[in-house]
């Protein structure tokens, strides 16, 4: 239950950047379910979390702890350590001790997160049992294992990696994601790691990272919901010897399109792996007024129910397309001048269904797997694209298994 | 496939207005599909419309028609004229026309609304057919088969009525609404029409309405689509023997309590028949800053996917609770003085799981096919209720099914 071809890609190693898994078997004995990321001395990092105000322990932690120059990162999944109170922060501290100890870097330079059940305690003597066998199989190729070592439900491992040369320099970006699978009975929870060999500071990686989130991670849906462990965090080694990237230069330009295109993948490879998901929907807002005008409209109608079910049953209900444009709030829209396509098919024009329109072509369109709903607005010049997937039966029967 | 008992009440004949209907055939042969609202000269009206930019064309009419003394309402089933262009416009009014025409009133003083599938021209030949055998059988009686007639796939009709005495004379408010049954491929339209005898004028009806609407029909949500077609409209026939109703007066308020009482009734059949319902989720937020705070931490909740396949199951998941009140935009939350009831169950205080919470009372209370979700914020008196449904796997099948 995915879209599209599962096809893991060639992941360059970052110089400088291990990574080791183990068996925790905090929720589930067969698999790796701990990753720890080791970077080296000086490496700049950069992250944004979720908007929800309950963030979970390890979100705190580590914003706190992004500060401090950091040194490793240890993931777990099978247990999001959220709603979890006193306890839980002194539980997400105690792992990044664990692990501090056994490398000799302070506990403020370990970043701890989270993905699972909430409102369940961690077991502190997994971690502790853990931690040294993850160590022990540090490697700079160990990426797929570890895109597999922060699943949930997800049904495949999410990777994606670009060299670029800037500056008379290769720049290696190679990351990973985990989305949309559930850990019952949680909300599904996003994490990204993206790891990089270029030299840039703290703030200028910080407003890269943001620029790339937004046109990416913040531009996909499954359903709406914002878990409480969302993260997503870029290490740059940002060694001596190539030139530190400057604002506006054209290496960091260079940088930021392909941190962009990394992003872009990696949530991409969310969407598909959506819950239930069947089809991929691409909707995309032209001629907008302003970027917020435009995101609104994308947002609006890729988180339609009703959109949804319909691209689910490869219906071209271009009705449903129109009311939820007319909802999102945009006044004053001008219904006569508003155009919507599905794929290359014109389906609205001039108040209602285009006269050029065939439901055979609409047919046609929604029968593939991926599916552009176009929305030229007549408005503006600003655009957004906002990925979504459809609402199926199989979405149902995931959220409401029962727990145990 | 609706919760609770299907219990029509009693419809308390308003005085002076009298009810018409009729098959026209419009998609269905066997079941009358037109109906017509006769008001007595001196009527007070008061509307409120759809949101939606996109409003359908009889919306359009209607507002217009709204303030030019109405005298008829001609409401059809079947097709919502929406999505139809400048043809849907001159449909809509022919429809005003033909039946002005019968009945020796002026054009404008019909307001015409529809429901049903979008994108189609009505046919108005079988308006000019159905229209007279309406007109036929007006009666004051009429209300269940007007009821009746206003249905595209919910599957109860829904009505509620009541008599108050105000100021020495006996009051009668009763009405009748539609809610989310699918006129495939339609979004779900929401009608209400509620007739009374109170003496009142047209200022003063539209403000005791958009009052009353905001605590019900703006209270509801069956999956967050808003049709291009709502509408909810107030008629007073104003008799002079009656006192008129002054703003602040103890006669007015007691007519606004009527009329509240009227709106959640109407409204909360609506949700009842909620597509795919099997369970009502009255989700009432206590102690917020504000009324718009308290709003949209209800509407947050009773919105999310997580929360509603949770419901669907059965399970008493307040991770999702908590998780969709954290995204709902309320800044600072503190977590720690946030409780959760579920019924009269707490089930997360001090920043977790409740140490009171078993899960067996939690599962007792998912049990109901009534299920309060009661949410202290701790942090003023304001308070809201909204009333939803959950999200089940005939949801989906209802909105996937193609709409031939």
């Amino acid at each position: 239950m995915a879209v599209g071809e599962n096809c893991f890609p060639h992941m360059e190693p970052v110089p400088g950047i291990e990574l080791g898994t183990a068996c925790a078997g905090i929720k589930q004995q067969e698999r790796d379910d701990l990753l720890v990321l080791a970077l080296p001395e000086g490496t700049a990092c950069a992250a944004v979390f979720t908007q929800n105000a309950f963030c979970a322990a390890p979100v705190h932690i580590a914003k706190d702890h992004l500060q401090q120059n950091p040194r490793l990162l240890i993931i777990n999944s099978g247990n999001a350590n959220a709603g979890t109170g006193e306890q839980g922060m002194d539980d997400a501290l105690a792992v990044c001790r664990l692990l501090a100890e056994q490398k000799g870097v302070a506990t403020e330079q370990v970043l701890p997160f989270s993905t699972g059940v909430i409102g369940e305690n961690l077991d502190l003597s997994r971690f502790e049992r853990a931690i040294p066998k993850a160590l022990s199989c540090l490697s700079e190729k160990n990426w797929e294992a570890a895109a597999r070592a922060i699943m949930t439900t997800d049904t495949r491992p999410k990777g994606a990696s670009v060299t670029v040369e800037i500056d008379g320099h290769p720049v290696v970006i190679t990351g990973i994601s985990k989305g949309s699978g559930m850990i019952l009975p949680n909300m599904a929870t996003m994490l990204a790691f993206i790891m990089t060999d270029a030299h840039i500071d703290t703030v200028l990686l910080q407003e890269s990272l943001q620029e790339a989130v937004n046109l990416s991670f913040n531009a996909i849906s499954v359903d709406g919901d914002t878990s409480t462990n969302d993260a997503c965090l870029i290490a740059a080694t940002s060694p001596v010897e190539k030139p530190q990237l400057q604002a506006g230069s054209d290496g960091y330009k260079k940088f930021l399109g392909a941190l962009k295109k990394i992003c872009k993948e990696l949530a991409e490879a969310i969407v598909r792996d959506g819950e239930g998901a069947t089809r991929l929907i691409r909707v995309q807002v032209n001629n907008a007024l302003s970027d917020n005008e435009a995101r609104m409209v994308a947002q609006t109608v890729a988180l339609s129910p009703l959109v949804k079910t319909a691209v689910f049953a490869g219906d071209p209900n271009w009705g449903r397309i129109l009311a939820a444009v007319g909802r999102a709030g945009v006044e004053p829209l001008e219904l006569d001048k508003l155009k919507i396509y599905l794929n290359d098919v014109c389906i609205v024009e001039g108040g209602g269904r285009s006269l050029s329109y065939s439901e055979a072509a609409g047919q046609d369109a929604m029968a593939k797997d991926e599916i552009a709903i176009k929305i030229d607005l007549a408005r503006g010049e600003c655009c957004f694209e906002m990925l979504g997937c459809d609402l199926s039966y199989d979405y149902v029967r995931i959220n409401a298994e029962y727990r145990t």
